[in-house]
Protein backbone atom coordinates (compact mmCIF):
# COMPACT_ATOMS: atom_id res chain seq x y z
CA UNK A 1 0.00 0.00 0.00
CA UNK A 2 1.52 2.79 -1.02
CA UNK A 3 1.15 6.76 0.13
CA UNK A 4 -0.79 7.60 -2.79
CA UNK A 5 -3.52 5.61 -1.91
CA UNK A 6 -4.31 7.27 0.94
CA UNK A 7 -7.19 10.50 1.38
CA UNK A 8 -6.56 12.66 3.97
CA UNK A 9 -10.17 14.06 4.95
CA UNK A 10 -10.03 17.37 6.13
CA UNK A 11 -12.59 20.41 6.33
CA UNK A 12 -13.03 21.10 2.39
CA UNK A 13 -17.03 19.93 1.26
CA UNK A 14 -17.30 15.74 1.28
CA UNK A 15 -17.51 16.12 -2.82
CA UNK A 16 -13.93 16.94 -3.09
CA UNK A 17 -12.87 13.91 -1.25
CA UNK A 18 -15.44 12.04 -2.91
CA UNK A 19 -13.84 13.04 -6.48
CA UNK A 20 -10.28 12.14 -5.06
CA UNK A 21 -11.25 8.52 -4.35
CA UNK A 22 -13.45 8.27 -7.86
CA UNK A 23 -10.16 9.56 -9.60
CA UNK A 24 -7.86 7.14 -7.55
CA UNK A 25 -10.39 4.08 -8.70
CA UNK A 26 -10.30 5.08 -11.99
CA UNK A 27 -6.47 5.46 -12.08
CA UNK A 28 -6.59 1.87 -11.53
CA UNK A 29 -6.13 1.40 -7.96
CA UNK A 30 -8.11 -1.42 -6.51
CA UNK A 31 -8.04 0.34 -2.97
CA UNK A 32 -7.84 4.20 -1.13
CA UNK A 33 -7.99 4.37 2.36
CA UNK A 34 -10.04 7.08 3.75
CA UNK A 35 -7.73 8.99 6.75
CA UNK A 36 -9.88 11.45 9.11
CA UNK A 37 -9.08 12.84 12.90
CA UNK A 38 -11.71 14.21 15.51
CA UNK A 39 -15.04 15.97 13.87
CA UNK A 40 -13.47 14.82 10.32
CA UNK A 41 -14.18 11.49 11.09
CA UNK A 42 -18.28 12.14 10.08
CA UNK A 43 -17.29 13.54 6.81
CA UNK A 44 -14.81 10.25 6.39
CA UNK A 45 -18.05 8.41 6.39
CA UNK A 46 -19.79 10.69 4.06
CA UNK A 47 -17.34 10.23 1.62
CA UNK A 48 -17.12 6.65 1.83
CA UNK A 49 -21.51 5.92 1.44
CA UNK A 50 -21.32 8.56 -1.49
CA UNK A 51 -19.02 7.38 -3.43
CA UNK A 52 -19.85 3.61 -2.75
CA UNK A 53 -23.99 4.37 -3.54
CA UNK A 54 -23.64 7.19 -6.32
CA UNK A 55 -20.52 6.52 -8.11
CA UNK A 56 -18.33 2.91 -7.62
CA UNK A 57 -21.54 0.26 -6.76
CA UNK A 58 -18.34 -2.18 -7.38
CA UNK A 59 -16.39 -0.92 -4.16
CA UNK A 60 -17.10 -2.17 0.01
CA UNK A 61 -15.77 -1.09 3.03
CA UNK A 62 -13.17 -3.83 3.37
CA UNK A 63 -11.95 -2.53 6.87
CA UNK A 64 -12.61 0.20 9.29
CA UNK A 65 -10.22 0.73 12.34
CA UNK A 66 -10.40 3.60 15.24
CA UNK A 67 -7.65 4.60 17.32
CA UNK A 68 -6.44 7.32 19.10
CA UNK A 69 -3.56 9.92 18.79
CA UNK A 70 -1.81 11.87 21.33
CA UNK A 71 -1.25 15.84 19.62
CA UNK A 72 1.00 18.07 21.31
CA UNK A 73 -0.18 21.41 21.04
CA UNK A 74 2.90 24.67 20.99
CA UNK A 75 2.02 25.17 24.24
CA UNK A 76 3.33 21.97 25.02
CA UNK A 77 0.04 20.76 26.07
CA UNK A 78 -0.97 17.22 25.12
CA UNK A 79 -4.65 16.85 23.68
CA UNK A 80 -6.00 13.29 22.94
CA UNK A 81 -8.15 13.20 19.00
CA UNK A 82 -9.60 10.05 17.82
CA UNK A 83 -8.75 9.06 14.19
CA UNK A 84 -11.07 6.81 11.29
CA UNK A 85 -9.31 4.59 8.74
CA UNK A 86 -11.54 3.47 6.25
CA UNK A 87 -10.01 1.13 3.95
CA UNK A 88 -12.08 0.77 0.25
CA UNK A 89 -12.03 -1.81 -1.82
CA UNK A 90 -13.35 -2.47 -5.89
CA UNK A 91 -14.35 -5.80 -6.47
CA UNK A 92 -12.03 -7.23 -9.41
CA UNK B 1 -28.78 -9.34 21.35
CA UNK B 2 -31.34 -7.39 22.69
CA UNK B 3 -32.37 -3.65 22.67
CA UNK B 4 -30.71 -2.59 25.93
CA UNK B 5 -27.28 -3.43 25.04
CA UNK B 6 -27.19 -0.63 22.35
CA UNK B 7 -26.14 2.71 23.26
CA UNK B 8 -27.56 5.49 20.93
CA UNK B 9 -24.92 8.26 20.97
CA UNK B 10 -26.83 11.84 20.19
CA UNK B 11 -25.63 15.51 21.21
CA UNK B 12 -24.69 15.25 25.20
CA UNK B 13 -20.99 15.30 26.19
CA UNK B 14 -18.97 12.62 25.74
CA UNK B 15 -18.79 10.92 28.99
CA UNK B 16 -22.31 10.39 29.54
CA UNK B 17 -22.44 7.90 26.58
CA UNK B 18 -19.01 6.40 28.25
CA UNK B 19 -20.90 5.78 31.60
CA UNK B 20 -23.69 4.15 30.06
CA UNK B 21 -21.29 1.66 28.14
CA UNK B 22 -18.99 0.83 31.79
CA UNK B 23 -22.66 0.64 33.56
CA UNK B 24 -23.39 -2.31 31.02
CA UNK B 25 -20.59 -3.67 30.60
CA UNK B 26 -20.43 -3.72 34.90
CA UNK B 27 -23.97 -5.27 34.87
CA UNK B 28 -23.11 -8.14 33.16
CA UNK B 29 -23.39 -7.20 29.36
CA UNK B 30 -20.11 -8.92 27.34
CA UNK B 31 -21.28 -7.12 24.30
CA UNK B 32 -22.71 -3.28 23.65
CA UNK B 33 -22.52 -1.67 20.41
CA UNK B 34 -23.11 1.91 19.64
CA UNK B 35 -25.46 3.63 17.45
CA UNK B 36 -24.83 7.26 15.73
CA UNK B 37 -26.01 9.36 13.00
CA UNK B 38 -24.30 12.50 11.28
CA UNK B 39 -22.57 14.07 13.12
CA UNK B 40 -22.79 12.29 16.01
CA UNK B 41 -20.52 9.80 14.06
CA UNK B 42 -17.41 11.36 15.52
CA UNK B 43 -18.54 11.21 19.44
CA UNK B 44 -19.44 8.02 19.00
CA UNK B 45 -15.95 7.28 17.86
CA UNK B 46 -14.68 9.11 20.80
CA UNK B 47 -16.66 6.97 23.22
CA UNK B 48 -15.57 3.53 22.12
CA UNK B 49 -12.12 4.96 22.49
CA UNK B 50 -12.17 6.93 25.75
CA UNK B 51 -13.97 4.04 26.91
CA UNK B 52 -11.53 1.29 26.12
CA UNK B 53 -8.31 3.37 26.71
CA UNK B 54 -9.48 4.56 30.53
CA UNK B 55 -11.87 2.24 31.53
CA UNK B 56 -12.38 -0.92 30.31
CA UNK B 57 -8.97 -2.27 29.31
CA UNK B 58 -10.37 -5.59 28.41
CA UNK B 59 -12.64 -4.36 25.76
CA UNK B 60 -12.33 -4.53 22.14
CA UNK B 61 -13.70 -3.32 18.82
CA UNK B 62 -15.21 -6.48 17.61
CA UNK B 63 -16.64 -4.92 14.58
CA UNK B 64 -17.68 -1.71 13.02
CA UNK B 65 -20.52 -1.11 10.09
CA UNK B 66 -21.20 2.01 8.09
CA UNK B 67 -24.17 2.54 6.21
CA UNK B 68 -26.72 5.34 4.98
CA UNK B 69 -30.11 6.20 6.32
CA UNK B 70 -32.83 7.66 4.47
CA UNK B 71 -34.36 10.49 6.81
CA UNK B 72 -37.85 12.22 5.47
CA UNK B 73 -38.66 15.78 7.00
CA UNK B 74 -42.24 16.68 7.78
CA UNK B 75 -41.97 18.78 4.72
CA UNK B 76 -41.51 15.00 2.69
CA UNK B 77 -38.50 16.26 1.40
CA UNK B 78 -35.88 13.23 2.18
CA UNK B 79 -31.95 13.45 3.04
CA UNK B 80 -29.85 11.10 3.13
CA UNK B 81 -27.36 10.75 6.70
CA UNK B 82 -24.88 8.53 7.38
CA UNK B 83 -24.59 5.96 9.99
CA UNK B 84 -22.16 3.98 12.38
CA UNK B 85 -22.51 0.97 14.35
CA UNK B 86 -19.35 0.14 16.65
CA UNK B 87 -19.88 -3.03 18.34
CA UNK B 88 -17.63 -3.14 21.64
CA UNK B 89 -16.78 -6.64 23.15
CA UNK B 90 -15.12 -7.86 26.28
CA UNK B 91 -12.88 -10.95 26.87
CA UNK B 92 -14.41 -13.66 28.71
Amino acid sequence: MQEENIVYIGSKPVMNYVLAVVTQMNSGESEVILKARGRAISRAVDVAEIARNRFIPDMDVENIEISTEEIIGNDGVSTNVSTIEIQLKKDD
